[in-house]
């Protein structure tokens, strides 16, 4: 059950990036919610000078809740599926080069996502991601049957 | 700090497959938004022939979501709690148990839930799962209560 | 790649507190639900006679969801930035400190939402679980760098 200390650093490289992208969200979220003076709870609408509270109110609001949304479904598990996915042997070169596509993928999701770009090209970046994650699910399962 | 290489194999197996059926709920969700005309962004609009925009549109699309949401909820922190209790020097007999236990409830919640079938039989599923995340989370609490 | 016990211990006891706190808020919600006759789908209408269905329909229920959905996108991604960051060599007083203020800050945070209390609380509890999580992130892109 030992792995391969390379392979746990890249692993480590990615999962920390994608876990502070998906953080910065918040922060997008934030800034876009005081320019278009849209709090999301009423105890803040006197610190922000309120036009409109609550969720669903402001659609670029909404956009980069949306991209978060996304991360939340398809980052979250990679953190698992990666970490597992380096106790299936798997060979190192196919693993880093899985880990800098999820990631690549992700980033541009989110760029195109909240810039509101183009659709295809979201759309790819997506199921790279979707992808991947399946990749490394079904590898997952294939090594660990015998032990379900 | 070792754990059983047969007790990590049987949380990788379900882990895997926990969070594939999880990135599952994506692929139900983009085909329920095609059938019912109710793309999630504007730019989306032309190419799915939209008949409403966004989120809150379709009860249909927001079932699906509503399940999605709930993995989210129980299978997220499922694979953290499951893979800190492997550290617990749990009974391999008790663990494989509650992690079989834990897949069947989440599959079995999905399904009915999707369905909108028996709502006793969602509530047995749901409370299942939280039972089993509750009852590793306690454990953890109780085992490394000294190093807090 | 070996980390110390007692570390290990601390993180372990903290990953499991806040995975269990998350777990709590739907048992708020739930309870709420019922107080204010807000099922979330239809088919729970019966059991709950309700007054209004589904979500957005009523504000002391989104408010827990609120929280809840806060917890999901900071706790969440600490449960990984953590466990890996046992793996960058810290110090263990800093790291215990941590994961302490990271816990304590999320345990206000979420104290302070539910009961509509201090605006200023709630920011300065949020502000220290980011900052916080971006330290970890930032540890780790900075030890992880080379194996990129």
């Amino acid at each position: 059950m030992n792995i391969d200390s390379e392979l746990f650093g890249n692993f480590a490289f990615h999962a920390g990036l994608l876990a502070v992208k998906t953080l910065c969200m918040t922060g997008l979220t934030i800034r876009m919610r005081f320019k278009k003076k849209n709090p999301i709870s009423r105890e803040d609408a006197a610190l922000r000078k309120a036009e409109k509270i609550g969720i669903g109110q402001d659609d670029d609001v909404e956009r980069i809740r949306r991209a978060h949304q996304n991360d939340i479904e398809n980052v979250f598990p990679f953190l698992t599926l990666g970490f597992v996915y380096l106790f299936t042997n798997p060979s190192i070169i196919t693993a880093k080069l899985l880990f800098r596509i999820f990631s690549a993928a992700r980033l541009i999701h989110t760029v195109v996502y909240v810039n509101e770009g183009s659709v295809p090209t979201r759309m790819a970046a997506f199921f790279t991601g979707i992808g991947i994650n399946m990749y490394l699910g079904g590898s997952i399962l294939n090594h660990f049957i015998k032990a379900w």
